[in-house]
């Protein structure tokens, strides 16, 4: 018989769904000591790892685990995320704040306010480049969106090598300047490892010139004071930050008056319980029969 | 020798893209009796159109020419209008706003301003359904648009037949009701002609059930009156409008401060000088050859 332990913001829905579901030789358990799997959100987890002596797989709900993958964790354990339905959530988001900004859909609510019919002049996503950092299924489910405005999509990942047709072209990383002077859109979806700290910074955001950023992967990737300092010097035209080095953002962090900045509290993609239990199941059944679990992280990589 | 006339609020640049075109057996006129082309906006051409004896071809420089198919004005011309590159734009209106409601992008715009980190509870669009009233090229592009986030989307024309694979079904007009009672966002592309004055009205819209409602059409289509009934009713939960019965908006219209109305000043998609030409050019190499026009009018049918 196999004890899962939930820790969850969303521990009552799990826990409704797993009585639902019946799945065979699953137990819920308080237990633990005796719990071998945890379905879990990982920064509610991470600090009360050595807790569980029986722990053999943990599922996250999350996408991110980077709380589970530093330095002085354990590591002797199945660690999986959730992927697939990310890709969806984060086109949206980064589809509509970049349509709310080049077409002033904000600024015509302001104007209808002040009884003005005043048409402003813009021009279509057509005629722009979105530069996604992160090739993987969040950034490719991106650029099959971004392909649909029509929008040239330039891929930048580690090898410079993707399947996914709808990039225009791969950079490596290497060549992330490059890519950033293209870039009339900017996309971090880049997990946190130690190699994406900082990646955007005063440096590497100066090859930039009047574009939009997006920073939807982890708050890592993003140096701070480098996107100020950009943001002042007109490299960068506005941020659109949905994650931060540290959250909720301090009281007194100057991005919460910044007029460059739109900051949302990290709901870009969220874990919807049911679509994060499809997964679980999935994965359950192949526990169950000694299978390769999906979405397993590799903890060398960090991803 | 063909002599042309502009009459266009973008007549300057219309005049420099002619001058270095320097198409063939064409001459620039301000004659009105000379002239036998005319490069026009429909609204600022329609009350002088018996000043043209020498007429025999107008290019609308906008994809809505209902100001000169009305009854009463002459009809013994070609007419072609521009088609094409306005779907793009349409489908950046309809999906900007869509998610800018979904997501509540502006909501959290005024987090940020009064200081809170709040997460709001949303779903995605991939669980909507989209109905989009007229299937030509605008209606067929924002269904394009529209697959790519994953939205049911139904077709709504007169025949019920549509070729456009994005379409997951097609209904006839006939069938309206039905429609509308499946969407969750309904879209009018319709152009204006005597069968779609107010087809959108407190009877049909009554089939709606918290639907978000764009009008980028024509204003034609839409009861006014109705809209603001069904509004309170909640069968529409928010309706976004490019277009009105009288434009600009007269200062006392209810729209103007009706929480639930977004209006925008007839901007969801403009005539860009630069594309108009392309299709002049095409179409004028056409005329000269004496080869069937591109996206000519049929009189009797209104487009």
């Amino acid at each position: 018989m196999n004890k899962i332990l939930i820790i969850s913001r969303q521990r009552d829905a799990y826990r409704r769904l797993l009585t639902q579901a019946q799945l065979p030789d699953l137990e819920l358990t308080e237990n633990q000591e005796e719990a071998n799997i945890l379905l879990a959100d990982p920064p509610r987890v991470a600090n009360s790892m050595n807790s569980y002596p029986a722990l053999n797989w943990l599922q996250s709900t999350f996408a991110g685990i980077d709380a589970l993958t530093r330095d002085n964790i354990r590591k002797d354990y199945m660690l999986t995320n959730i992927r697939g339905h990310f890709g969806q959530l984060i086109a949206e988001y980064v589809l509509g704040y970049s349509l709310d900004y080049t077409r002033h859909l904000s600024q015509y609510r302001q104007q209808q306010a002040s009884g003005q019919w005043q048409p402003q002049p813009y021009s279509s996503l057509a005629s722009k480049t979105m530069v996604i950092l992160g090739t993987g299924s969040i950034g490719a489910h991106l650029a099959r969106v971004a392909k649909a405005f029509d929008l040239t999509v330039i891929g930048i990942n580690r090898s410079g090598r993707c399947d996914e047709p709808a990039f225009d072209r791969i950079y490596p990383l290497d060549g992330l300047s490059d890519g950033l002077a293209l870039a009339d859109i900017l996309v971090s979806t880049l997990p946190a490892t130690p190699e994406t700290d900082n990646l955007l910074n005063a440096d590497s955001l100066s090859h930039c010139r009047d574009t939009l950023l997006f920073n939807v992967g982890r708050g890592n990737a993003l140096c701070e004071t480098g996107l100020l300092k950009a943001a002042n010097n007109g490299h960068i035209a506005h941020a659109f930050l949905d994650v931060f080095k540290q959250e909720p953002l301090p009281e007194q962090h100057p991005f919460w008056q910044h007029p460059a900045v739109t900051m949302t509290p990290h709901i870009a993609a969220e874990s919807f319980p049911e679509q994060v239990f499809e997964i679980f199941t999935a994965n359950y059944l192949r526990y169950l029969n000694q299978q390769p679990l999906l979405y397993q992280i590799d903890f060398t990589r960090g991803y």
